[in-house]
């Protein structure tokens, strides 16, 4: 009996799926850099073998993720694309699940929890005075210690990860906030703003600050932990 | 004289800019869940008083961000978008700028170094068995300690990842890794995958395993600062 080869998988990837790859397949085989001309759509549709109009559906893919801007009368050219902008786009809470909420929450506690050792590194004088301000501000203004105000956390931790001079985690941290304000609107923070915390032991937005200003990254994210302690509680007796 | 009013900024927005704006506003103010069929691009022509050509564009900008899907026989479908997809598509460390990777290699301790309330919140007996399996291998293969061995980086900080639960912090550890290891082929790791280590102190696997088991979280993480040690000494002393 003559001997059978396997048969294979079937290729389901479209045609304008195959463009796309091999589009970033040729952009990285000739390494090119920001600002590099790419071919005219015309030009690329007879090199490849395929219709115009599969050229243009793979073009505009890579222009959204924002590989490819097109300038006027100098046509298309190659870019560095904005690892931030597209994930922007679609971090619309109303949009996003449950549990897609959830792991992006968790994940602002991670960020928060690791970041003390950048802290340490890169604080200026200015930055801890910015800091004293806020801090003194939102002691002026509350009068029960024990409320939570949005204002005043965006306030004080947005003005954390700008010390942390790493500018991907200061912009995811500017595009989670609507996923963080629309969370706080949601169950336990509905209660007029009020949240009661979970223990005596509670580190304020002062005691942080005063540890970031004489105490190691050691003790910082001891102190973060203790401050971060209501959402890590609420996280995991909600398993 | 006649009081003039100010003139305006121009409208940059290219109408396709417009359209996608305008179809994302659709969305949200229907409610739209996973599933929910998209009316047709010749209608929504109609009822935007745009060409097909302009709703096909901002069509397919949105199925590339992934709120669209197209189903056989079925048409269009809203769909919730895949918030690590996107990241994917462009995280490619050869077309990437060495600010953007030094930022993402940043954001790698950051995310370690925050992780261990996860950790020890769902460590499970079967967690801890394999992390000692892939310890055991890399003791019982490793001559030198002091040398770096990518692969076994790897299996070990990516069970940590799988340890923490957290979906996206998983995904993005995945997609992380090719830069990961194109940094390790560059400079200080290109001498034949020996990098020395800063200090006696280092922390091996072996140690921070033994720490998940009968640690906390806070001692933990001490212990994995210092295994990370090298890395943040690289990122420190090169600004």
């Amino acid at each position: 009996m003559k001997k059978m080869k396997k048969i294979g998988p079937v290729d389901t990837l479209s045609l304008v799926d195959k463009v796309e790859l091999r589009l970033m397949q040729y952009f990285k085989e000739n390494n090119l850099k920001p600002g590099d001309p790419i071919s005219r759509e015309i030009d690329l549709s007879e090199s490849l073998g395929v219709s115009r109009t599969v050229v243009r559906e793979a073009l505009l893919r890579l222009r959204t993720l924002g590989f490819i801007e097109s300038k006027k009368h100098r046509g298309m050219i190659f870019k560095e694309p904005d690892i931030i902008n597209n994930f922007e786009r679609i971090l619309d809470p109303t949009l996003l699940g449950a549990n897609t909420l959830k792991s992006l929450f968790e994940l602002r506690l991670i960020l928060e929890m690791g970041m003390a050792d950048f802290l340490f590194e890169y604080k200026t004088k200015e930055d801890l005075e910015e800091l004293e301000n806020i801090v003194r501000t939102e002691e002026e203004t509350s009068y029960d210690k024990t409320v939570f105000s949005l204002d005043k956390e965006i306030a004080f931790h947005g003005k954390l990860y700008q010390i942390s001079k790493n500018t991907t985690l200061q912009r995811f941290q500017d595009l989670l906030l609507p996923v963080f304000e629309y969370l706080y609107q949601q169950e336990e923070f509905k209660n007029n703003g009020t949240y009661a915390y979970s223990s005596g032991k509670f580190v304020t937005h002062r005691m942080l600050l005063d540890n970031l200003k004489v105490g190691t990254p050691e003790t910082f994210r001891n102190a973060m932990r203790r401050h971060l302690e209501p959402h890590f509680d609420r996280i995991f007796n909600s398993k």
